[in-house]
Order: structure tokens, then C-alpha cells, then sequence
């Protein structure tokens, strides 16, 4: 496995038929007469997430015979969506989305959407995940990644940076939400290559800072405990190709409060009018906590998601 | 005073360098397997209005001599942001935006946000107005019309027809909410130009169905009662262009209850994840009170703006 902006530029060039760019919006109400904050609205993505991108990348590099066969991914979240619209979007028929029988029937409603085809099986994400490989192994499907070691699926989240930098070359800091480490890492090594002096600062809840505890500890930690979060796109494990990247290409990995995202989410709706998923709301907490950490004159926030449940985002309204 | 889908086109070509298309996006949760419904997303313009369009039409058109005098208008809303982003746009430093003594503190931060300069004159709206247009007539400054009969503020407004059947040719049907009228003749004179078949229909509020009633009566109320409403865009008189023309252009004009607009707002919110006004969310509101009505396949619904306070965006999601 290696990955380099080659693979994120092939992405670019790949997906931009098919995908339109998503804005990048100044905020009204952050920054001062130094600083100036733009949100990178992934939220805009016809998925409501940058997830889209790896996976029509990876989907757009399959054989013919390999697109008869199928994809597959097992996600009940944006993931799951993405591959579900992609696989429309590009005629493959066969698209099995594996979720656990737990799932929220909202969420198989919103994989059937786009057109994909839901199959439930075990108790919970880890049966599922066990009994989804299996599955996939046997049907001869592709199988999709999310954010391990694809670096098809890293290069596509990858041209994010490509667009900030054309929509805005005077950006010198852009801020990522970590969990997997697929966005981050291709956003990272993208931006550097094309600007070696911009600054990369990833954020993770504290709920679950798993690339901050594996680089501390010297240990990819592919599972990791998760506490109390609203931030539910960026728990668990890190990526293995994330994890022997990032570091390198990564000036700052901050820890952002669980409540700071929720005031963040509430302050996105309530004054700068944008729906954001608290998870991509760690990049505003991590602002309004401590800019001088952050830094920069024209800094980006990346808002990966607007998949926000509608009572979670109005209690969060009323608490904040 | 004359106007037709030759204003709308040179509007466009005039304003394209300036503003990006606003996007048309499909509903998740409208519609069923024979309508669709898709949202032309006013709200995503820079100032969160489609007032812009007009204002930047109109300053496009002014003489250097014009432009070094200065712009002026009298709106503590969509309209007086939208002159105070085009004026700076166009580098016309000259930009007085007239408000009431009693605007509130976050309106005119909002103006002045875009570069504008804010006067307070008047102890309301009317006093505000009288005081507004003595002022400007004195100082040699251009007014910018809001709605009331200037082609180029209608030829701006009218440019949204233009991109929806650009970005969706199959569009048979159009719902725009209806105030003064300049949005809605706008767009329904350059639609029916590309489109003769289209269907066009006219969205009010009941708490002010003034160009409902002006046709009724067949009088131009250029002032009209306004009861409760939240739908503040969209209330006062009707235009006098407006008047001459939308009866020929508009297959209906609905009347919406003031409910409707506050249950749309927050499905908008939870569900669709769009943070729109509630003038905008008539169109919305029409369509669940009477989808028969309204009729079509592809239906597009004009969500004209997304400036909506807060706390009242809060409380329609608590109570609705």
C-alpha cells in the first residue's frame, strides 16, 4: 500500500464528471480583523458527505467484470449512503449495504433511497462486520473500503483539498475531523504537495481520540473504546494507511470537547444557517475553544456531514 | 415602464461573472413515485437572498457618474443587504442603506457586515421611507428599487427561471412565494418565454394575500393590512409592474396558512437539513397542504431566502 498525491489528482480527474464542487462559504461570524474562517461544506454533497468521493473514485477503477459482480460495504451510515448513490450513479446494479439488524429504520431508508439494496444481519456493527466479509468473500462482490487502506478511497477525499486550494489559494490552514483517518490523510498529503507551507491541524472528540492515543502510544489502535458522543462519523479505530501517514503530514492533532461540538452545531444552525453533523462540527468547537492554537489568516474548516438526527439537532438547539 | 424575457437575459449575462449558480436539489422526503420535487436554493446566494440578483443588475447598469454618486435604499432586510454586497462587489463606495430608528442591532450588522453604510431615520418603516426618499432625492444618489417597477430589479430576479431549466430541463411546474411580486414576475415572464407550457403558481400568506386580493378587487393595493404572521419577507403591497403583468403569467395563486410555513420550516430543518425562511417556506407549505393542486412532475419550489432568526428558527422545531 502506498499513497501519494498522484492518487488524489487521478481521483480528481476521475470524479469530477460526476460530482460538482461544494462551496466554500466565509463565516459571518468567526474570525477577527486577522482572522478569517471559510467552512468547506461537504454537507453539500448530494449524500450530505465527503464519503461520496472515495467511493465513486474506487467504483470508477473497476473492470467491467468486476462491476457485474457487484460492490458491497458494510456502514449503516454516510458510508453505506455513498456507496449506495455511487453504485446508482454509475449503473451498477448489484450494491448489497450490509448494516446490523439494529439498524434504524431511518437509515435503511436512506441507503434504499439512492438505490442500493439493505442487508441486515448480526446483533450489532462488530457481527455485522464479521458476517458482512464473509458474505462479500463468497459473492465474488467488491468490496468497498471506508477508510483502511484503500488508497483509491483516500485519494478521493482527497481532492477536497484540490478544491479549497482553487477556490481560495490564499487558504493557509485547513482543519480536518479525524476518526478513521481517510479524509485527513488525503486532505494532508494532497495540500501539502500542492502548498508545502499550509498548515494541516486535525481534530478528534474526546469521546474517542484514537490517532491521537496510537501516535502517542506507538500502537495503530484499530478499535478503541468509545465514550458518551454525539460525534458518531468519527469513532472507533484508526486506518493502517492513515496511521503510518498522518503524522507526517499533520502540524497539530487536538483534542476538541464533547459540548464544544454541540455548541458548535447549534451556533452553525442558529447564526450561520448550515446543518452540520456534530462530528464535522469538532472543526468550529475546536475554533471556538482555542484559535490561537489553531491559527492561520484564511483558514478552512472542513464540515464533512450534515446527517444530523432532527431531535438531536434541536435539543442541541435548546440546550445551546 | 416595459418587461420581458429580453431584461431577464441580459440580466444574466450581466450578472453570471458575479454570482454562481444557486443549486437545484431533489427532496428526500416530498413527493412519491409520480412528482418530484426539487428546491431552487436562494439561500445559498452570498447574502442568503435572491434579492441580490436584482440589486447587482441595476448597479451593473449605472453610469461611472452614477456610481461615484452613490446607491441608496430603504430595507432593514434581504434588500438592504443585497445593495449593501453588490455595492461592494462593484467597488461603488457610496452605499446607504436606510432603516428605521427601531431595527434591530443584528440587521444593521448584517448591512454594514457587506461594507454598507447603516442610517437610522424614523420611527418605523413609513416614517423610515418619507424621510429615505427626501434624503436620497437631495443627495443625488440612485435609489435601488425593491419590487416596485424597475425592469432591471425584475430582470435580476427572473435570472433563477433561466438556471432552473438549465439545470433541469424536465421542470413542468414552478412555486415561488409572492410579495411585492418582483421575484415571482420575474421568474414566471422569463419561464413561460423557454417554456410556454410550464405551469406557474403564486404562493401567499394569508396573514397578507394583497396581490390575491388586488386581482379579486382588480385594484393595485400598494399597501395592505398585515395580520400575525412570520413570514415577514413577503408582506406589505404589491408592485405596479407586478400588478400590470403576473395575472398573464401565474396559472394560480395560492393562498397558505401561516401554519403551514411554520411546519415547513422546521420539516425543512430535521428533515431536508435547508435552514430557510418562512416566506420561502409557503412553497413548501402549499405543497403538503394540496399536492393536487399544485400538480406537475417535476416541480421546482423557489426557496427565495434562509435569513431566519434563531430563536424563532428554535421554537417552530419545538413546536413543530
Amino acid at each position: 500500500m502506498s499513497f501519494g498525491y498522484i492518487d488524489v489528482k487521478e481521483a480528481y480527474d476521475r470524479i469530477k464528471p460526476y460530482l460538482k464542487d461544494t462551496p466554500l462559504e466565509p463565516s459571518f461570524y468567526l474570525g477577527n480583523g486577522t482572522r478569517k474562517y471559510w467552512f468547506k461544506l461537504e454537507s453539500f454533497q448530494p449524500v450530505k458527505s465527503f464519503k461520496v468521493r472515495g467511493a465513486l473514485n474506487k467504483m470508477l477503477t473497476l473492470t467491467e467484470e468486476e462491476k457485474a459482480k457487484g460492490v458491497s460495504t458494510i456502514s449503516s451510515g454516510n458510508h453505506g449512503s455513498s456507496v449506495s448513490y455511487a453504485a446508482s450513479l454509475l449503473g451498477i446494479e448489484k450494491a448489497q449495504i450490509i448494516v446490523p439488524e439494529t439498524a434504524p429504520k431511518s437509515k435503511v431508508e436512506r441507503i434504499e433511497y439512492f438505490g442500493g439494496t439493505v442487508l441486515q444481519m448480526g446483533a450489532n456493527y462488530d457481527e455485522a462486520h464479521a458476517l458482512g466479509m464473509k458474505h462479500i468473500e463468497e459473492s465474488g462482490m467488491t468490496y468497498i473500503d471506508a477508510y483502511y487502506d484503500d488508497p483509491k478511497i483516500y485519494g478521493g477525499q482527497g481532492t477536497i483539498a484540490i478544491e479549497i486550494l482553487q477556490q481560495n489559494p490564499g487558504i493557509d490552514t485547513i482543519v480536518i475531523p479525524v476518526g478513521g483517518g481517510g479524509l485527513s490523510t488525503g486532505i494532508a498529503v494532497a495540500a501539502k504537495h500542492l502548498k508545502p507551507e499550509i498548515r494541516i491541524i486535525g481534530v478528534q472528540t474526546e469521546a474517542c481520540p484514537a490517532m491521537i492515543k496510537s501516535y502517542e502510544d506507538n500502537v495503530c489502535y484499530e478499535e478503541y473504546p468509545i465514550g458518551d458522543t454525539i460525534c458518531d462519523a468519527v469513532v472507533g479505530g484508526v486506518g493502517a494507511l492513515s496511521y503510518a501517514m498522518l503524522r507526517d503530514y499533520c502540524d497539530d492533532l487536538i483534542e476538541v470537547k464533547e459540548a464544544s461540538a454541540a455548541r458548535a452545531v447549534s451556533f452553525m444552525a442558529k447564526n450561520e444557517k448550515y446543518i452540520v453533523e456534530p462530528s464535522s462540527c469538532l472543526t468550529v468547537g475546536a475554533v471556538m475553544e482555542d484559535p490561537e492554537r489553531i491559527g492561520g489568516t484564511n483558514i478552512a474548516l472542513v464540515l464533512s456531514g450534515g446527517n444530523i438526527d432532527g431531535d438531536l439537532l434541536t435539543r442541541l438547539m435548546n440546550e445551546y
